[in-house]
């Protein structure tokens, strides 16, 4: 065994650092009489049943995963903090407090058809909800619209197969690589590969990719999962795909206007909807928007009427927060809430991870956010840890501290490193901070670097 | 040119059965003073820009089409009927009148999550959707839940594809066959097809499936297009599956309660909801209802949950008008209505469609419904009209005279057999029943025969 185990009466306090005894204390009241809410606390017997998996793999497939459901006589130690899968559940209490504004309501009778906008070349999006995405990025300025095609999907999951489906030739012997340098997004070469299309093949790293012929470059900018702010790597003639999920004002600075050809967004991870399954690609050329469009056409012939109208309504509070702010408003703009609060998280990650002992964190460039004003460094939806010293197995590491994350090798990465998320439920964040500094006040093998 | 122009001084009202003055004026009322509601009427130049395809490609592809926008000064003759897609805006009128028993109200913090249900294989299902959905299959009788895995789809089209990669030997050098009898569905060769998976391959009419090895056959029934009740063809080991989009009262008999291993349903049929795009399977095998799960999860990480819990409040009040039907209510059961409008649409149907001449529809058996008591014929969602005559290309002769269709070579079958829509707006019904009408009433080539 690589590791010795946890053994808290042997704890060395010196190192507590970031996490007080009131924080504990408010802990272990909140799960003694707090809610069953499911996701995030997975008990052991449940979770582990298997081998080391990733989380939403577990979680559709062991039968079932429970909640805290005030089991507190079983132990802290039982249960599982899940931050494998970028659940967006920080933003609730943000909408939360924000009250009716964003409330929706639909008649039994109201979009009965397939069809949205027939006059639009995608004929499956709602009016509204175009509307309200153009309207935010004029306001954030991190994208440019005019001259775009507006393509809805759902999720930019469904968007990426479909800038797949539309970008490889139809009729060549062999499929078109599609590549993007690694760490990259653990969900590209799944989902890409998963019906063993004659059409398009992962390639993986694009700093490693030397075939000839058509590419497809996949740059995710900030990047999933290590937050850099990238530019496409391969010196060649592929198409570039922007997905630019994470390229909003409460992560990174908005420092330019995007005018890529192809750029994918998501309401996930911009609003923190991630149920609503919503996402769109902003598309400069006319045909790769069509085959997009019919793509999701023969997939799944449209997208949800509802999560389009919900969601154009959402998009708007947002911007009404900012172009419509009443003087007796008391709720913050959403953007400045999530600023300040994963800010708030990155402070205490880096606080109770230690200064690269025994885990290591990336740094960013610092700037300046032409949206907010606010001069601040990337503060990225996922944390890139890095295991120092001698474990190799970083995700099964913490996993015996019961903090679930995604390992490197998912990412194309090594398994010195995890991706966690840091947009997950507060509470969860804040007994993940009190796990670390636990760790790192340890005399654990990772500080014997 | 295989037939005339339709020259309308010149008809001869003899066979103007179906239609009447009064309905003519009607109708011309409402196009010079109706509103713009898109879909189902095309006008030419927009619409036969190109060659003739199927009218959702062009909506896609053409750059939009404009509805009636009160342009009748520009005439009756240049407005299409467009009855290509099974568009279910007949069921639009019923929701109107129930009033706000389906409203739903969805507060901005609902739903954030991925997640639905952690404790369920499908984890991102909605205990209310997979409620409602059990308590409407109990009720009709239709299909059997026990012992059933609920899987949640965007649409039953995308749980054809999980079905599809749940079922297929992921390390076979060969895709899987999969078959279905012609006339099949147009949408199943596409969607099998599009990726050009290596994992299944559309191996078109299963009455001529003679190779060895393993398949996958469709059972369709009652079948779209052409409403007959079905069993499987291929003599042979092979796995079924059944879409039963259209087994519901309205449409047929329920005159058993389906037990197959995997049944497909969908929103879009059952209620008329199409652009909440959602359908459920029901599933035996716990294995086969995980890969499902498990390909949505890679393929759209899960289903809208405003569709869920828009749809769980339909299905509900479906339920409550047998269930819980108060003295004072006025409005009839839904299946009653869906029941009486599409049998009376039939009517119109044969006698406009003349005896055989100049079109033929077939013929279905009478049955006792389990559910409501009636004697009928299964009266199909779409009807599969053959041009008797001369005429060949079907689909080409009703374009001429407006009428747009989808010809019998999408579904594996001959050009003198088109698909026809019966679920679309009543006004356009109408007009399109007068337009047929009309040419059973002239010297055309079709009676000719």
């Amino acid at each position: 065994m690589k590791y010795r185990k946890l053994c808290l009466p042997a704890v060395a306090m010196k190192h507590l650092l970031a996490v007080s005894v009131a924080l504990n204390v408010a802990l272990v009241l909140k799960l003694m009489h707090g809610g069953d809410e499911g996701v995030g606390w997975l008990k052991a017997e449940e979770t582990l049943a298997g081998p080391p998996k990733k989380a939403l793999q577990e979680m559709s497939s062991s039968g079932g995963v429970n909640g805290v459901q005030n089991n507190f006589e079983s132990g802290l130690q039982e249960l599982y903090i899940n931050l494998d899968h970028g659940d967006p559940t920080m933003y609730e209490s943000y909408w939360k407090q924000s009250g009716d504004k964003t409330t929706v309501v639909l008649s039994g009778w109201r979009s009965i058809s397939y069809f949205s906008d027939t006059r639009n070349l995608c004929w499956f999006l709602e009016p509204d909800f175009a509307n309200a995405v153009t309207r935010l990025h004029n306001l954030v300025g991190n994208a440019a619209t005019e001259n775009y095609h507006i393509v809805v999907g759902t999720g930019s999951t469904q968007l990426y197969q479909a800038v797949l489906y539309a970008l490889s030739p139809p009729n060549t012997p062999e499929p078109i690589s599609v590549v993007s340098a690694a760490p990259f997004y653990s969900q590209y070469p799944l989902t890409t590969d998963c019906l063993k299309s004659g059409l398009h093949k992962w390639e993986g790293d694009a700093n490693k990719f030397d075939k000839n012929g058509p590419y497809i470059e996949l740059v995710t900018s900030p990047n999933n999962p290590d937050g850099s702010i990238r530019q496409a790597v391969v010196n060649g003639t592929g198409v570039l795909v922007h997905d630019l999920a994470y390229y909003w004002p409460q992560y990174t600075p908005i420092s330019y206007r995007a005018d890529n050809d192809i750029m994918l967004f998501t309401v996930s991870k911009c609003t923190g909807h991630a149920g609503t399954r919503l996402g769109w690609a902003l598309v400069k050329d006319e045909e790769i928007a069509k085959k997009m469009t019919k793509f999701i056409e023969i997939v799944s012939i449209g997208v949800s009427k509802e999560s389009q109208l919900r969601a154009a309504k959402i998009l708007d509070v947002i911007s009404d927060g900012y172009e419509k702010k009443e003087s007796h408003e008391e709720n913050e703009p959403f953007f400045e809430f999530g600023y300040k609060e994963i800010g708030r998280r990155w402070r205490q990650l880096r606080a109770a991870a230690g200064n690269g002992k025994p885990f290591s964190l990336p740094d960013f460039p610092t700037g300046k956010c032409n949206f907010s004003g606010h001069e601040f460094e990337t503060q990225p939806a996922f944390a890139w840890m890095e295991c120092k010293g001698e474990t190799d197995d970083c995700e099964g590491f913490l996993r015996e501290h019961k903090i679930l994350t995604r390992g490197g090798k998912h990412f194309g990465s090594r398994s010195k490193y995890v991706r966690l998320s840091m947009i997950g439920r507060e509470e969860h964040f804040n007994e993940f901070i009190r796990r670390l500094s636990v760790i790192n006040s340890l005399d654990s093998p990772l500080t014997k670097d």
